[in-house]
């Protein structure tokens, strides 16, 4: 049987555990130039609460009744004429949260076990790490010397951002939750600094780690925290868009940021970004980074859960928290 | 004697009368290479509101006790010396809301008053017109075909915005209060739409007047027609923050965009610009936009008051939006 994570409402504010079904369905049968694809780990991503919403955005909504989209890592293990997966193949694509997946094999890529593990290939030589690289590279432009400010800086986006500025020569300094979080960035990362927004105050917290004032923040929480990065912003700063985390369960609207005339007086830009646009370079944004990973330049967590029926228990890290680098789960029972 | 309107208090809010006193001075004498100016017109702007606020800038804030900061237009009646301007020159710069000043002439540029009139080389000629040429070229970035929606419209800066906007082939739509404001950028300037925003729902006239969405928003007041604008983006959308004028008198914080996730949604951009950056640019910039206006392509309109002695009450039209173009006070007495 497939077990499968059925959205069932839209929830207000921070998902309840009725949003979503568990259901058993019989295992689907691939048709022709088709794959079966067992999974083995789903991601668990920030921007899945948005994609729940019944609203315009960069995607369509997952639909009532139908399975709940995310990312994926599995093993195809029926192949029915494919032209390019093979049984045995391990392959990345967008499964959503179930055990069995068919598909004609669009948008999913093949992957080598034996280069990095499968919830790397999820985290960060998946989404999370493609949307740090694009994001910090294209769109916050950074160069030798900037001072980088990175909002949920232990988180999968987040870590990757920091890693990949201090690799380019940038000052680096992150935001995160709790002690744990913040020695993790500096200690095992090699972050410059770090702020604790759950025991400081982040406005001054700002002023002591970027004295001069930041370049680039990379933005993944949205709120106080991105006021307080606006009002520190250097001459032709760059504001990476890339979530708003604190903001994705409010029942009320989006904090809008008070302080952003600092664009006007800075001189600044803040830009948007969403990962997809750049498809066509995932393949040298994830050797580039593989490289760095062999090197020992580049450090990958994944914070890996287990069982299908855990899914909304685990989904809620993502908003208390409770999680170090990139939430996986395991779905595959062995 | 040379009357002075000086900064005497910090006002919160809307600038009470005695935020300023009128005081006659002594006709200050130029030193060696200097020169006297006898001042004819002084620009009022809203940029002047953020001035007199003791926060930090991109200028310094006017000085308790210092000459009220302006931009202005006069005759140089004596000259000591000076390298560049001679008795009977017209020049333009920072002459602040006096009747008469001296100077090196760093930052003044000679005028030719038969070429345009005065007030027209401190509006569109001047420090409004330059902030539309370079906000709509350089940060809005326009092309043929762009939906533009500048807000505004028909102010000293908005009603150039929508002009070159219209010149260089994009749809445009303007924003503005009141019928006759609204008439008078479709009828005379030859916008595409108007939207009134004291009479209709900004959001509502945006879907009917921008049924595709809007590529370039150019900006000058914040609050709420900032909100309504984002939630209209269109893919790679740009939006220029030139201004908030909502906002300049607010007692409490600026209103933040609330809308501004659809900079993610949209891949957009939003950006600031301070005029001055471009200083080295601006003969260039007053040549095309005169060629313009000697073809008629290009409608100047200013709305000139006089008396020094009338500054405060004519300061607060910028506000109470009871004038048309860009708003002059002359204070030379014939």
């Amino acid at each position: 049987m497939n077990k499968q994570i059925i959205l069932k409402k839209r929830p207000q504010g921070l998902p309840e555990k009725d949003t979503w079904e568990l259901q058993s369905n019989p295992v689907p049968e691939p048709g022709d130039g088709e794959v079966l694809i067992q999974q083995h780990y789903i991601s668990l991503d920030p921007a899945m609460r948005g994609w729940i919403n019944d609203s315009k955005s960069y995607i369509e909504p997952v639909k009532i009744d139908d399975v709940m989209r995310s990312g994926s890592i599995g093993k195809v293990i029926k192949s029915n004429n494919h032209p390019k997966f093979n049984e045995g193949d391990f392959v990345t694509g967008w499964g959503g949260v179930q055990q069995y997946v068919v598909t004609n094999g669009d948008n999913w890529y093949k992957v080598d076990p034996n280069l990095a593990s499968l919830p790397t290939y999820i985290g960060t030589l998946g989404m999370p790490g493609m949307t740090a690289y694009f994001g910090i590279l294209e769109v916050g432009k950074i160069k030798e010397g900037d001072v980088v400010l990175v909002s949920g800086a232990a988180g999968a986006v987040g870590s990757i951002v920091g890693q990949i500025a201090k690799i380019k020569g940038c000052k680096v300094v992150g935001i995160a939750g709790g002690e744990k979080k913040c020695n993790y960035i500096k200690e095992e990362l090699g972050f410059d600094g770090a702020i604790d927004y759950k025991s400081e105050n982040v406005h001054t917290a700002i002023k002591r780690e970027c004295p001069k004032g930041i370049d680039v923040y990379f933005d993944n929480v949205g709120g106080e925290i991105l006021d307080a990065a606006l009002a520190r912003l250097r001459m032709h700063a760059r504001v990476v868009i890339c979530g708003a985390i604190s903001q994705y369960n409010n029942k009320e609207n989006v904090k809008g940021p008070s302080n952003y005339l600092s664009l006007l007086v800075n001189r600044a830009t803040m830009q948007g970004m969403v990962v997809m646009d750049y498809a066509k370079d995932y393949g040298k944004a994830a050797r580039e980074m593989g490289g760095w990973i062999a090197q020992g330049k580049l450090k990958s967590k994944e914070d890996v859960y287990e069982g299908i029926e855990n899914f909304h228990e685990t989904f809620l890290r993502l908003f208390s928290g409770e999680k170090m680098g990139k939430l996986v789960l395991k779905v595959i029972e062995e």
